[in-house]
């Protein structure tokens, strides 16, 4: 099916200078809580990657009389009204109906929709009847968007001169219809001199308020051109450059050194946005991601010794695709006789020193050295909470064992949050210490400067 | 700092015989895809709770004249028009201004404001000075809501026979203001007879095609009055039953134990929803969270032995708070050469097998079991991709291995997704088997029925 959506809008737009993009959102489910939208999070991160901006959002429930009115108030502000959702076989999807009660028109079998649907039945085995048949009942005088995934066409219209969209609400169909049907026919219409630009600086160690305050003691000069913004990536912060002219984008080498200079060791990555992908759905980068990067590189292993982690260091390196090559080995010592027998801890080192000590994970990073033969390893042993805390070692206390078999290093920390939040951090420390000492980077880690109890 | 708002409404609206509740979202980042908006849903979801609905929602950027519309326009058909962000101490933040052009009032430096802000500054050490003085600045004749965490207070005024709220945007301070200030006014106007409770049976290894299917074919005569939702918990799935009428509610007792009987041993739990947490944003109930408190009743311990999912399990465990009373030990042996060293698999079987294989599996949980002197145990070994596959054994075949030392049982999978979702499913598995085991489930567990190349 080829697409003979044309979007031809005047060249200054009828209601103002710059495109008046709307959204309808429709479906019961988004007005009760039960899910969170997201649809329009990606469609909006597209727009902006392009300079341009929704002007407005209205999300509805699924009620016919609200929805005529909503298309047809709507329709006389923008230029574009996309319409999402609704386009379901079930009796409570209406877009349909209401669209062709705003434009007068009558419902019809739409031949082109009936090919369509034809097909997507073939290809699973099903006969095209019943629910289904709906989905081809469509207003006369509407333009096919094909749908190169999911059973429901989307269709458009023109109204009160605005080009009225209809599209499903299928996250991964809505993707699909928007990237290869309905963005090309907007591009024309979007500022290309004002495209945005966005730099992200992947960090870790040093927290959002503390980097805004190291920007703003020492960059006081900041060009206004570029844009800073912060992102929690928790447990990672991502630093933001948005540029929106050509002006702005040339300063960027310029002052994206000065920043790298600041923060040091704590950047992980520079990475330029996807302008695909929504940035709040985007997979964030991740430490681990980092660290199995620099290991292949060098051709080196890393092997894990975990107690309050409970192994979530070494999940977070194995669900790296091609992390089998640098991780051979985890130990995953949650009790004291486990660290003994398969670690070699001393019986007496844990008695004289508590679990949580900095003798046992030396002991314990030895016997993670010894037995797996890597090259690299980490060992962790502290209170993840929330019991087992006490006035010398409240929860939140954690003795980290990092290095190779020429050197161990050790370091004690109080990071006192929830288990889960605990648990994330000092397995992200764990993954960061080692990337330090495979980039030889000399200088503390800002974790390490706050002082515990 | 004493409420003042008093939701007052004629006993039949002005507008409709049930309350019309329309939000107004504001913020540039709402609009450009920065953040994905959570607050609608909490509040939607509470609502729901007390058997209303939000009539309809919209999302607008920070732009004054577009604002001022919106109010005028959504106060001419709502009872109660709740506006979510804005109340901030920056430039962008119109709300106040906007309000007091549509109620035609100046803006005046508001004394219960002041009050409220100089306690806030003074908690903090702040001086009250600069861009936070602008949030005291609030339309003349608003009636002030307190805010219990936050800088910001909230305001309220009637227009057009419309009770207008503005609340603040930072998640945590509009709970607080809702639950304690606002929600407890609309009450008297809400459906109370209509009150709706869900019951939520969280199951895993079924489906929710498959569910839908079963209870299609078996519960035929169903009652209208209990409606059926399913919800992806991934890898979970939530099967919800809501009642709207002490009639539907006291239909649940006939009818949950035809679903639980139909599902069998798929049951993990069965609970009834919070009424206090939005249920998109609730912590989803875990499979290891299950095991945990089984192994914890039945005094039991269990240890895992890892390959292709690499710590998950243990990792899964460990992150439920008690699990150190029954997990001792993890091993993640990615390698053959870990998998022999540490849990003797003979390099025979390696090398006559494959890693992937029932010999291996086996072997690896005897090792476990040998070597923890756990209850229980749980082993794996599979391809989780992308790389690494064959036409024998292709991406997404596993063999897992579980039981105690007076019975192993083993089992292949083929379960072909993305790398990451197959190490959580399979992690899960892995959880689930123990778990039947424990409860003496003679059944198959769903999973096993499908059929791998």
């Amino acid at each position: 099916m080829t697409s003979k959506l044309a979007i031809a809008l005047p060249e200054h737009s009828a209601h103002e200078s710059s495109l008046n993009i709307q959204f309808l959102l429709t479906g019961t489910e988004l007005m009760v809580g039960d899910i969170v939208d997201t649809n329009s999070v990606m469609l909006a991160q597209s727009l902006k990657d392009h300079g341009a901006e929704v002007t407005r959002k209205v999300t509805l429930g699924d009620d016919f009389n609200s929805l005529v009115a909503e298309i047809e108030h709507m329709s006389r502000t923008a230029d574009v009204l996309l319409i999402n959702g609704g386009l379901g076989p079930t009796a409570d999807d209406l877009t349909a109906e209401a669209l062709a009660a705003v434009i007068g028109q009558p419902l019809e079998e739409n031949a082109e929709a009936l090919i369509h649907l034809s097909a997507w039945c073939d290809r699973r085995g099903f006969n095209l009847a019943g629910a289904n048949r709906k989905q081809i009942v469509l207003p006369k005088g509407i333009t096919i968007v094909p749908n190169p995934t999911g059973s429901a066409v989307g269709f458009s219209v023109i109204h009160n001169q605005c080009h009225i969209i209809c599209t499903p609400g299928v996250p991964i169909e809505l993707k699909q219809m928007w990237q290869q049907e309905i963005l090309p026919q907007l591009i024309p219409y979007l500022p290309k001199k004002n495209k945005v630009k966005t730099v992200k600086i992947h960090t870790f160690g040093k927290g959002e308020s503390a980097i805004q305050n190291l920007f703003d003691q020492h960059l006081a000069d900041w060009p206004q051109a570029i844009e800073i913004g912060y992102r929690a990536a928790s447990p990672l912060v991502d630093v933001k450059l948005t540029t929106r002219s050509e002006h702005a984008e040339s300063l960027i080498p310029i002052w994206l050194p000065k920043i790298e200079a600041l923060l040091g060791g704590h950047v992980l990555k520079i990475s330029t946005v996807d302008a695909n992908t929504a940035e709040a759905l985007q997979q964030p980068y991740t430490l681990a991601e980092s660290l199995v990067g620099l290991l292949s590189k060098h051709q080196q292993t890393v092997s894990t010794a975990e107690s309050c982690t409970g192994g979530l260091i070494a999940s977070n390196i194995t669900r790296i695709a091609g992390s089998s090559a640098v991780f051979e080995a985890g130990y995953v010592t949650y009790s004291n006789r486990i660290k003994s027998e398969l670690l070699g801890v001393k019986r007496e080192t844990l008695q004289a020193n508590g679990a949580v000590s900095e003798a046992v994970v030396l002991e314990m990073a030895k016997g993670a050295l010894a037995a797996s033969g890597s090259d690299w390893t980490v060992s962790v042993s502290g209170i993840a909470g929330p019991g087992g805390g006490s006035d010398e070692k409240p929860v939140g206390t954690v003795w980290i064992c990092w290095g190779s078999c020429s050197q161990l290093k050790t370091q004690r920390l109080v990071y006192p949050t929830n288990r889960l939040n605990f648990q994330r951090f000092i397995a992200n420390v764990g993954l960061d210490l080692i990337r330090r000492e495979i980039l030889n980077i000399d200088e503390m880690p800002s974790y390490f400067l706050k002082k515990g109890k």
